[in-house]
C-alpha cells in the first residue's frame, strides 16, 4: 500500500518532514485507516527534549506533515480521484497549533491520528492527536491551504 | 555574552532545539535585545520544505525553544536574579501556535524576535516573529509553563 507521500512528485519530495528523497529527514508515511489518517513513527534518540522525553518540535513537525498529507488525500478522495492524477493537489500549512498535554516518552512508537474537520475548495482543516502507549500526549490543529501554482512549478 | 541556553544545567542541555550538548541538534542561542529576545539562525539545507524554502517544522522548533528560553530569562529578570541562580526556573511548552505568512527563503540568516506578553508565577506567554531579509515570514505564540520539579530532577 502506497503512503500519501509516495504520490508526491519528485520536486515535492525533499521536505525534511515527509520527503522520501530527504535522506536526513523524517520521511513520515501516512495512510488512511477508515475516516482517520495514521502515521506511526519511532523517534530517533536525537529528538529529545530532556532525557526520556520526545522533543516538542518533532511532534509539531510530524503533525504538520501528516496534516498536509491528509489534506491532499482527503481532497483527492472527495473528488473521487487517485493521488497520482492531475491536476496535482498539494497543500502547505497556513497555521499550526499544538497543545502538549503530557510529556511524550522516548523509545515508544508514536501513533498520529488525523481527522478532517473541514474541507473546502482551497482549504482543509485537520485535527490530530499524538499517542504513545495509547495515551494522548499532544493534539494538533492545522489549517492547510492549496499550494499556489507558483510554488508547484518552482 | 552568554545566551539564555548557556545557563541551562547539563541534564537540561540535550534538547534537539536548544541543547548545547545535542551534537545533532539546532543549538539555538537566544539573547536580550532591549525588551525583545533574539535568535539568529541560518538553516542547514536539509531543513527544506520544497526547494528554495525553509521547512515549517523547523520554524516551529525555533519558535518553541526560543520562547521557552525567553520565558525563563524573563522570569529571572522579573525576580532580579541571574539565570544561574537557584531555584532554577525552566519552562516547557504547553501550547505552540505558528502562523505561516509567507514562504521562508533558504540561504538567508533568519532572525526570530520574541516578546513577553504575559508573565505570571507559573506561566509566561511569548509572542514572536520570524524574519528573513527583514520580512516577516511567520509569527508564533507560545504558552510556556514552569517545568515541574519531577522533570527537573529526572
Amino acid at each position: 500500500m502506497k503512503a500519501f507521500q509516495d504520490y508526491y512528485s519528485e520536486d515535492l519530495s525533499h521536505c525534511y518532514g515527509c520527503g522520501r528523497l530527504n535522506e536526513h529527514g523524517l520521511q513520515i508515511k501516512s495512510y488512511w485507516d477508515g475516516e482517520e489518517s495514521v502515521v506511526k513513527f519511532l523517534p530517533n534518540e536525537r529528538y529529545i527534549a530532556i532525557p526520556g522525553f520526545v522533543y516538542g518540535g518533532l511532534l509539531a513537525s510530524l503533525i504538520d506533515c501528516h496534516s498536509t498529507g491528509t489534506a491532499a488525500a482527503a481532497k483527492y478522495r472527495a473528488e473521487g480521484r487517485e493521488m497520482d492524477t492531475l491536476p496535482a493537489l498539494r497543500y502547505v500549512t497556513a497555521s499550526l497549533k499544538v497543545d502538549f498535554l503530557a510529556p511524550t516518552p522516548m523509545g515508544v512508537e508514536l501513533e498520529l491520528r488525523g481527522k478532517v474537520i473541514e474541507l473546502k475548495e482551497k482549504k482543509v482543516i485537520v485535527e490530530s492527536k499524538v499517542l504513545a502507549d495509547n495515551k494522548i500526549c499532544a493534539t494538533g490543529l492545522v489549517v492547510a491551504v492549496r499550494m499556489p501554482e507558483t510554488m508547484l512549478k518552482k
